[in-house]
């Protein structure tokens, strides 16, 4: 299960680079700016954050602890953020929203039952989502060979390596086979693949839909009555696609390096996305945010706010609703600590200035 | 025989340099492209392929696995894809055309015997070989420090340490005392040198001749009744020296880090070649290639196909042809999903816009 | 108390790159210079150093070895060379200055209690301090997460480690016992904060003012009758503003990488100082000086002198005063021996010219 | 004995270095260059030598082997090429000359005493050494700080560590004791300072002399009746002033990272020093050579030929003359593989184009 949430495709190039890119980007802090208080607080789509952090939408994540993904939306909106449920998530939409007391958006996958996806948007409309978020870097999926290695398959079996690890975790294991959600919550008694056990790749690859393109977008954009954002975008000209067929914000992401392996890193192709979307829509960041100078070098690169995947997952295996809220308040007051030490009263002073002019120069140079 | 095949001359630089180059470089995908079905057949001089990847020629494959290249060529075959025997194969050229259902082409050494290369010409054109590749980078051998050190012998001798090794995995020696081909297949009762228990780099020089020169290839352009492929080009002035030499193709490779250590990695020579060449004749990229990706970046620079040389033997090595068919089938699947998730349908869509532009443009400003 | 003077913030990523910043720049060295002498003295404001290095302010000395600031003092003073002690030091200021023979500057933190610092200035001023150093880059701390894995906090609070650690080093042991100064001496019976067993961290953050601005430092410029300088300077933009808020000297530092994490390496932002203010005013080179060469390059890019911060406690914990003298004996002497092999008499023999033409140029193009 | 010669000073990255350089320079092969013959000898200053890779001049050599420079210098006459005896080698001028069958060079260093320099000359033209070498950087030692932590010093002290090490090693300790030359050959009786048991550094800055400038090397043109050669140039403008200071050859050297720590790889230095000078005098480098591809690149670099330093002393630790005479062979061999696999038939061949264009143009622009 660790292997699964912390894992990238194929060599985990594009995992590690995500993190490299942030760690190479070097800050010039401004000193003695007077700052009477530092507000580290923002909005999106209208809707206000306390911290210009989001959750990104992560599948299964029942699997880590029995709260699952009801346990990181309380955990968001105990930060004052949002969480973006996943399609894929171990509950389903209406048990996320009804126990969660804050702001949820959705998050939707190019499923091939295009009937069940515009239930699915029906559903997520009457339980108050209030924003569409559609993945579309997942035509397929990348081979997580971690999983192959580990014979991970949804619903779990039980290898002699996982009975193994599990008696040797007793607390987590109990906790797991509490958990009534080893599977999928939207999608349940729904198009699920013949035989379980199935690799999560092999599951994606039963569900997904390679042949959509934009126009599938528009027409998903004339069922949805509220913000469209779109995830996945990795280049300028995507990113104006996606404005044209009606996305209001589009999130950079290469999918915490679980899909194209060598893709470059989220952060050094958001630049071009904001050169070419930016005046007219929100760009998000996802992908490798880990540090409060990672969102301050995300800000200061022209991202409205940030996406984080993996991190409030851990924290909820570690400590359920509380892990998470604890996570987030450690991302809010390394924030806070970066804007004091870099001189930024609030997200509005974090401009490209903070970072050393040749890195600027070389990042626009690397986009088309 | 592990170190015999795994690795590269001296101190390997170029061997990892095939690599890095690769994993260096950073691809810019593509979503939402609408793809219908990804098709990655191409064709290669006229010859269909399923996959645009076909087997490098290799010396001595007999000596992994009973089955040699007569396997190797099989397993290709099952992957719809074309076998390139090497002249110093384990078995004989008509062994291996008789014993496999699908094309295969016949790689030479310029070797000292001139009238003994001219009768192998004779006899691949008579067992049906489709091509003609020369290899060019070998008019000595690169000293194999591995081999050295191991005392690696053709035919090998039996030392301490080898006997060790073999009955610690007594599957794999019960199937290496079967194989009748522990030495050269097509120069069976040829110009062998005196004394056996030479090292490989022994026993290449003894046989290759460093004279050769362009005028060399243009004779046997004439003697070959097909098309010709130039294999070991690093440099553009040489690919067009190859073309007006009579080359319907040119490989860029480095023989796999093989011969002269520190040579740049083949795909950091392949744009300057695509660039010179491209556009009259086809070529081909071999070294490094390892990964879906990797096929996808070299087609991403120009090239019209790419060559695997260490990989099948790995496969052939652990499961003879089924192994072999295995390794080209991980393959296929991930330039499936490399051109899934980049958004490209055939091998047409796949262009160098898919490339991070600063590293295009450093690529070609280290041409000459 | 190892990880509290080794430790950096964060990831200590800062840390390293102040060091690998040094060890990348490279040497063009000159022969045959024809040197009678090597002189590696200099001065700073006017006051004599017979070594272009002076050690930086450093708190909480006093745990290291029961001669605290004292000791470092002294032996900064048999080096020829002057002490800056820290407002936070274990010993008060005028222990300090009463048991050392050389001069001394006082180091200033802004704090939130105006009339204390205002107070402090004049027992400096009374003690004979020859210049007032204010450090600006604290407005809060930076989070040294091995004082937090550590459970260090001021006063030291004995954990099970601790004391394990303790009873394996018994001479240490004693003396940290006999040591009267475990908490800060300049602000005895002051404003603590309440409850003991704060780390470092959260008491910095209790005392210090992140409000402070550039007026606050014209303020303080009016109450001391002597040099002020800026320590904590980063960028040109806040160099310049210094200068116009009455500094004669600027301190190019990160803190050793002990505040902003991924900030750039002070040694990368000093050319851009020296070219803003090096015609007005002094500038000096802190984070990350370790050797000879290290001196060298900083003074070849502009610098006036160094400061060395975590040597000189190093050389206490080992010797006392006389472990500290051993320090800066040893740097005076690699300094004499790297311009020595350099071909530079004395320091105003060491220009720019010394370093390679490329990276000096690479140098002012990461500058605004 | 072994880090006395394996190391560098200081932190050892000029050491690091050196080779790092060799190792980033990418060759681009030529192939089919017809090559009958490869030829790899050369000249240098007028005298053949049958591979262009002479000894570097390396002190003390009868510590490693009882043979000492006098099998140094067979070994480099077995091999047709050329041997620079060192000044403070372990052996006499006379005793190396007279028992070595080929042509040496003789290496001074810049002595305080010029009497006894003037002395030197003499004898060396009496003993017909062919050329005069005087190395220029070392106006003092730099820092072997292996040398310090092993307590090495000059003559050896017996410490337990080295006499359990000699205890462990029987051959070489019995070798070792018969070796009438464990201290300095040309200088005995001479000014050797007080005490024994210095160590080299310090016994090197007692002899040597920091005021030496280039008036010193004309007046040594004056007494020197030959070819005279400046070792230890690492800028363009010093290579000009060697030529005018009547020097008919440079040597482009770091003293193998011995010296200035942090400078340069002097094979990054050689391109400017060609530049300047390659036109009038013969350039050759020194440092880091260790690979056949390392003097095939010098050469392409404009280098007329390389010196190698440790390797000759490796080979006669493990095999007194013949070792010597093995390496060189290597090398040789090492060398004919370069040049047959890039394509050269003579050293003539041997250009700027089997670089990387790109590197060519780095490497310039990193001069003044």
């Amino acid at each position: 299960v660790f292997d699964f949430v912390d894992g990238g495709s194929f060599d985990e190039i594009t995992t590690r680079r995500n993190r490299q890119a942030f760690e190479d980007m070097e800050l010039r802090p401004h000193v003695l700016a007077g700052l009477a208080d530092v507000d580290v607080s923002t909005s999106v789509l209208g809707q206000p954050l306390a911290i210009p952090v989001m959750a990104s939408p992560t599948g299964l994540t029942g699997l880590v602890h029995p709260e699952g993904e009801a346990g990181v939306a309380r955990g968001l909106h105990a930060a004052g953020s949002i969480y973006v449920l996943s399609a894929s998530a171990s509950y389903s939409l209406e048990e996320v929203a009804s126990g969660a007391p804050g702001p949820n958006w959705f998050q939707l996958y190019m499923w091939r039952d295009r009937g069940f996806v515009a239930e699915l948007l029906q559903r997520a409309q009457a339980s108050g989502y209030r924003a569409l978020v559609i993945t579309v870097d997942v035509p397929m999926a990348g081979s997580r060979e971690r999983d192959i290695r580990n014979g991970f398959s949804v619903p779990p079996r039980v290898t002699a390596k996982a009975l193994a690890q599990g008696l040797t975790h007793p607390r987590w294991s109990t906790g797991f086979l509490r958990t009534p959600h080893m599977t999928f919550g939207n999608t349940a008694g729904r198009p699920v693949p013949e035989g379980t056990g199935l690799t999560p790749t092999e599951y994606v690859n039963s569900l997904f839909d390679p042949t959509v393109g934009w126009d599938d977008v528009e027409r998903i954009r004339g069922l949805w009555n509220g913000p469209l954002v779109i995830k996945g975008i990795m280049r300028a000209d995507d990113a104006v696609r996606a404005v044209r067929a009606g996305a209001d914000a589009v999130i950079v992401s290469n999918h915490g390096g679980r899909q194209l392996d060598t893709a470059w890193a989220s952060v050094s192709a958001l630049p071009s996305v904001v050169e070419a979307v930016g005046q007219q829509t929100e760009v998000y960041l996802d992908s490798g945010v880990r540090r409060g100078t990672d969102v301050l070098k995300a800000l200061a690169l022209g991202a409205n706010a940030c996406l984080v995947g993996r991190p409030p997952v851990y924290g909820l295996a570690a400590g359920g609703t509380a892990g998470v809220a604890r996570v987030m308040e450690i991302l809010a007051k390394e924030l806070r600590v970066a804007m004091t030490l870099s001189g930024c009263a609030s997200v509005a002073d974090i401009t490209g200035d903070l970072l050393v002019a040749e890195q600027m120069t070389e990042l626009m140079s690397r986009q088309q």
